[in-house]
């Protein structure tokens, strides 16, 4: 599990960093990538990234303001001519209004998808898709129009199978590993009786990713990253903005790094960093929070963090 | 006048050419520039020239595929946001459709332009524009879909007033000076009759650019480009592949070379260049095209062409 930034900056693209978007490959586990909002130029950025179109499955959009949505049509469109790939079907989360502005555009543009595209739009928060490896879910954010966090759960692991202590102790291989797998007491010829429980290493917890939209401070950004390993939280505006940013309805660095430390995160990964920043400027940015949550990095386009599993 | 092309490719931008774009500078003559076409990240390739948005005063669509249009949307919101300038109003021309897509994008994002915002769409030729300076008509190309080509008249320019002749001739410099350069006969004071046209330098003949949309071989071509200084034509395809070009409706380097040489321009320049033609075989389009007309050339983005005045 990895996140790549796609887009780090804010409002319009500049020099140095496109408008919103990052991907949440779960590549080891899953063989798909999901990308959180296309701002203008995603399918541009990721032509200089390893990502294939193809394995992008879901896009989670978190509200419909230009720079988080006019790289969609562009980005569908080119994800039916990769070569000679037949590319999966897609669906697409996000506030309503987001089918209209895609379909105009395909409509319009005479655009022929050679997969099948779905729409989910979101209500105001709950659960929008749960299966055996992951579960997605959403809050409401503060911004000036309808604007959403998304908090994704990987679920536990359960442990392994001790395949090297059983034939330690001389247990056969066989049918029965799948029955000490799940757990079960077994007889063994011998007449001893093998406790699955005994041979089963610890369980691993999932890992928690929360990657929010566009936002002031709300108390939902703490209920949304509640001890996730990683939070991506907007940081607009440096520490002494935040009237500035209240006025635009975003955050400050300082605002990000108090609900990173509210909701018991590990990472704080902050991204949607004004143009105005640049160069030493953003390490003053990621210094001012650290003085609030220690572990924070400002991310620039192309950086890849890892999602370590947790220590017990 | 020049001709900055922003973007050179054909259908999904690729490393090296991003979607269509062109840009006629005509800051000298006009402080204006006029864009045709604007596929997906045209205010990328903007933020790489010395190009203002807010001088971008007409932009000229020539059909609706999403690497033509896509992104419209970005750059005429971004076109809001320049510090400290008051952006000028802006009018769009293009086929039917284009409003609707433009208005439905801004509205879903919930984007308020600073400026305002015309749309002309065309029917199916004629004249669309004239001023004392410029001249622009469009006709129908054969296109997939409704698809025009552009081309821009400018007006001749008057001689200009001989002065040096008038004082080595001891004609007193004074309002007069304006008579003679409206071609009026005046007394002087001394008796002598001094004829404005015998003062008047030989006029400048106006330049005229065609720019095409993407398009197979049509009359129309030849009747855009008559006699043009410039002819800006797609080359999707290389000389071996006008099948594929006939079935995908565009046109292979040969094809613009014969229209280029039927219609007598000055100048060939060869855009829309499929992502297939890299290195080496670009000079060989360029070298196939020269065979059957010479003055040809394949640009690539960020060339900046400029358009001479025709000697008499
Ligand atoms: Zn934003
Ligand atoms: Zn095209």
């Amino acid at each position: 599990m990895e996140i790549e930034f796609l887009g780090t900056g804010a409002g319009s693209p500049g020099k140095f960093r496109n408008v919103t978007a990052t991907a949440l490959k779960l590549l080891p586990e899953i063989n798909e990538v999901w990308l959180f909002d296309c701002g203008e130029a995603t399918q541009h950025q990721i032509l200089r990234t390893t990502i294939r179109p193809r394995k992008i499955t879901k896009i989670f959009i978190t509200h419909l303001h230009g720079d988080h949505i006019f790289g969609l049509p562009g980005f569908l469109s080119s994800r039916s001519f990769q070569n000679g790939e037949v590319p999966t079907p897609l669906t697409i989360y996000g506030p309503a209004g987001l089918e209209n502005f895609v379909r105009t555009s395909l409509r319009v543009s005479n655009t022929k998808l050679g997969y099948r595209l779905k729409f989910v739009e979101l209500g105001s928060e709950g659960q929008i898709f749960e299966n055996d490896r992951f579960k997605v879910s959403f809050k409401k954010l503060d911004h000036r129009i309808d604007c959403v966090g998304y908090r994704i759960e990987e679920k536990d692991y359960p442990g392994e199978l001790q395949v090297d202590k059983l034939r330690a102790q001389n247990v056969p291989a066989g049918p029965i590993y799948g029955r000490l797998k799940a757990g079960e007491t077994v007889a063994l010829p011998d007449g001893r009786q093998i406790r699955g429980v005994d041979f089963i290493g610890t369980p691993k917890r999932g890992r928690v990713v929360t990657i929010l939209g566009d936002t002031r401070v709300t108390p939902n950004i703490v209920k949304l990253a509640q001890n996730a390993d990683v939070l991506v939280h907007e940081s607009t505006y440096g520490k002494d903005d935040a009237k500035l940013a209240h006025a635009y309805y975003h955050s400050t660095c300082l605002q990000a790094a108090e609900a990173a430390r509210s909701a018991g995160v590990k990472h704080l990964l902050l991204t949607h960093i004004s143009a105005r920043y640049v160069g030493p400027m953003v390490k003053a940015l990621q210094h001012d929070a650290q003085t609030v949550f220690k572990n924070t990095k400002v991310v620039k386009d192309f950086d890849v963090i890892s999602v370590p599993f947790q220590a017990k």
